[in-house]
């Protein structure tokens, strides 16, 4: 990121010849909207950087983002943490801007500023009106090519960051998907914690920091993804000219990086973590190996999830809050990666009600698992699914989301349209069948509470 | 609640006549926007029951909620938590629909579902699809006029609410917010929490809760809101019809309930409340008393609080986190109530920086009383403030918050032009004067956190 990169020849694609930026942008309509809503197109700019829009025409704000494709998965054990510091020290300045100056630009204009760094990724956005649509961009390239990470910044920070540390170990809601992790996928990259620990977040120096920001914020790794009232030929000019003024798209053959690939077969079962806290709630999870992030059956098991325990008419909450008032907080839930995924259910409750809540949630996974779900319930998953996904589209935070993390994580970008009828497709069969596969597996289970001996003892008979 | 209400008469608008519902309703448009958005209609029905709504036909989807004039402030402290306990069991069945069919109407759809208890009223809403407003409408409207509220769902749903205590005593960054309405506003109406306590909640009977029903949730007291891809005609003849068969607006000349009036003067200062627990930071309040809600002066209020604590380039935002690391979460904000209201400084930091931070905070709060703000403080405060209010116009559930907030608890609509125009009207000398007025009281404090002793007792010189 040092040089202004050169301009070779053009390779645009025929739909936007007229108002193709310069040479070398690729430029692709993937989906086409209609009334000018939902249409997605994608450039690929020298230097292997991609830009990614959706657009809304008919609302009055935009959401810009840019995704790097780094998160804790890519530390080695000393570095554990270095991602999310990274991503807070590309708030504290560049060299045109200082943290206030960053902090200030965004603010004056009534916009919200965030990022938030995942196992697999990293993600840095504002969401402004469409007029301050420049300002934004303006900004967030800054700081992801000019960050200057100095030493009295990366002390300043470490003390916000192990605050942050201490304010998810006071939650306890929380900090149970984090053991959960460990639970299930060990002392690896996937089941450390995004945060880090304080032994380690105090072993981060800036200069492994900095090194770290350089291997993994280059072009290649990069998604630009911006979604509302936006033109895209626009924002790739802007986003363009900012990279090269920081000399970022010099090599100008680079390709974007792929999505990760690979598999990892996770095989815990019957494990039980117990965090001994003085809490007045045990919290717990109970869980099992789930589906990676491309796996087909994925829609099938978000109609398993639903019926389950993603919502107030869902199994688990009927349950086990409906039916019996053990707990106020009940859901179940999926999270995939590009190689592994989990499936858990949580449950929040008072100590002396932790058995029965466990017993109850363990019958239903095997109640699940042996005789699949009835078709009301999977009519009504499809329902839910079906309806939250269009009521989710009107929301540009939510639009930038989507088509940033696909560019990322699969590559492609899927249409509303076809994400329903995936939905709609799945069948009482198909739910059966990966209610088999996973629910059938053995679980195990962590929890966070105040369960000593007995108690403690008694929890292995939820994953016997 | 019993019998079919008569209709007499018609009183209608003239801007309505022509779709006037049928006799006695009195409609009004109240603002007029442009390009239909942001047109703001009421209609008061048979009964004094008001349906607001706004209109924002760019979009796909509605909210739909209904506001109860009754928060824990009408509570009798033998009677603390019923105003959430009743919220919660109107979700638990009425004559025509148990507790499943309730929420598997608006999960099968995909709507999201909720209620909320504060001190000064209670709201139930869905947000769906416009296509599924009337299923909303239906849903909702039985919930307010037609729960039966049952012995066994007593029963059952008091253990939720107990696992609801117990959730939130573990959430310290949270209950530290009743600790400081305790320490401010003490024993009273105001000062107690919204879920109650263990004790009142296990002494509130079926009995009790039915006869605050009653009492609460008559027609005048309520009122209706409705924000999004709606036609205000069609929802106020859904809603009169849904109450008129629930005998709910038999008393034709009945006139809706006004917003609460009354001046409080709260005159702590001092004070400190510490709760010993034993986790990982110190959570504190530092604050005074505020202004109420109808207070002129509000508006040089929210500029103050927001240049003060409001974002991330806000005064104690840079003092104690950006500059020296002190704390991840740091902020100011306000309550206002009828008759008076709160001001405080929120800061979670581990115990041995405690009195660092609230050093500088209260430094800063006496800075700000003495001198004011700079005007590039204010100017941005004021861009800030103008653009999060546009910003907040494209989500139908903030529109119906709005819309229904200010018809219960100001009995009046206000454009976004007109909130606009009075956040651009403040002036330096307006911040001042508040600043003055309201940081120049000796604050108090609450404090949840594991201090000891020493430190314990070096708390009072916060507040010296």
């Amino acid at each position: 990121m040092t040089s202004q990169g050169s301009k070779p020849t053009a390779r645009t694609s025929s739909q936007v010849r007229a108002v193709a930026p310069s040479p070398s942008a690729r430029t692709q309509t993937l989906l086409k909207g209609k009334d000018g809503i939902g249409t997605v197109r994608r450039t690929v700019l020298p230097g292997g950087l991609r830009v990614v829009t959706e657009t809304l025409p008919s609302v009055r704000s935009a959401t810009f983002g840019i995704w790097a494709h780094v998160g804790s998965r890519d530390e080695t054990p000393t570095l554990n943490g270095a991602t999310h510091y990274l991503e807070h020290l590309l708030f504290k300045g560049t060299e045109k801007r200082s943290a206030l100056d960053i902090s200030s630009a965004i603010d004056a204009v009534g916009g919200e500023m965030n990022a938030f760094t995942a196992k697999e990724y990293t993600c840095y956005y504002a969401r402004v009106l469409d007029t301050d649509l420049p300002l934004a961009i303006d900004v967030v390239c800054d700081m992801l090519t000019g960050s200057l990470i100095l030493q009295d910044d990366v002390d300043a920070e470490r003390g916000v960051i192990l605050e942050e540390i201490a304010m998810t170990e006071d939650d306890p809601s929380d900090c149970v998907h984090d053991l959960f992790a460990h639970t299930m996928l060990g002392d690896t990259p996937l089941g450390r914690p995004v945060l880090g620990t304080v032994d380690t977040v105090n072993g981060l120096t800036a200069d492994r920091i900095r090194r770290f920001y350089k291997r993994h914020y280059d072009p290649r790794h990069l998604v630009v993804a911006a979604a509302g009232n936006i033109d895209h030929q626009k924002v790739v000019r802007q986003v363009r000219a900012a990279f090269d003024k920081a000399g970022a798209l010099t090599q100008t053959d680079a390709e974007p990086l792929g999505p990760r690939s690979g598999r990892k077969a996770v095989r815990t079962a019957g494990r039980v973590d117990l965090l001994d806290r003085a809490t007045e709630q045990a919290h717990v999870i109970l869980g099992m190996p789930g589906l990676h992030r491309t796996d087909d059956r994925r829609w099938a098991m978000g109609v398993l999830n639903t019926a389950l325990g993603g919502g107030m008419s869902s199994r688990l909450f009927q349950e086990v809050r409906e039916k019996r008032g053990l707990a106020y907080s009940v859901y179940s839930y999926t999270s995939g990666f590009a190689d592994c995924g989990l499936f858990g259910v949580y449950a929040g409750c008072r100590p002396n009600q932790v058995h029965d809540v466990l017993g109850i949630c363990r019958d239903e996974l095997d109640r699940v698992a042996q005789h699949g779900l009835s078709d009301d319930e999977i009519g009504r998953a499809i329902g839910q699914l079906s309806g939250s996904t269009v009521l989710g589209l009107e929301d540009t935070g939510a639009l930038m989301n989507r088509i940033g993390k696909s560019e990322l994580c699969w590559g492609e970008q899927m249409s509303v349209d076809e994400m329903l009828g995936h939905i709609s497709a799945v069948t009482p069969d198909d739910v059966r069948a990966v209610a088999r596969d996973l629910l059938g597996h053995r679980p195990s289970l962590s929890v966070i509470g105040p369960l000593k001996d007995k108690q403690a003892a008694r929890l292995h008979d939820a994953v016997a």
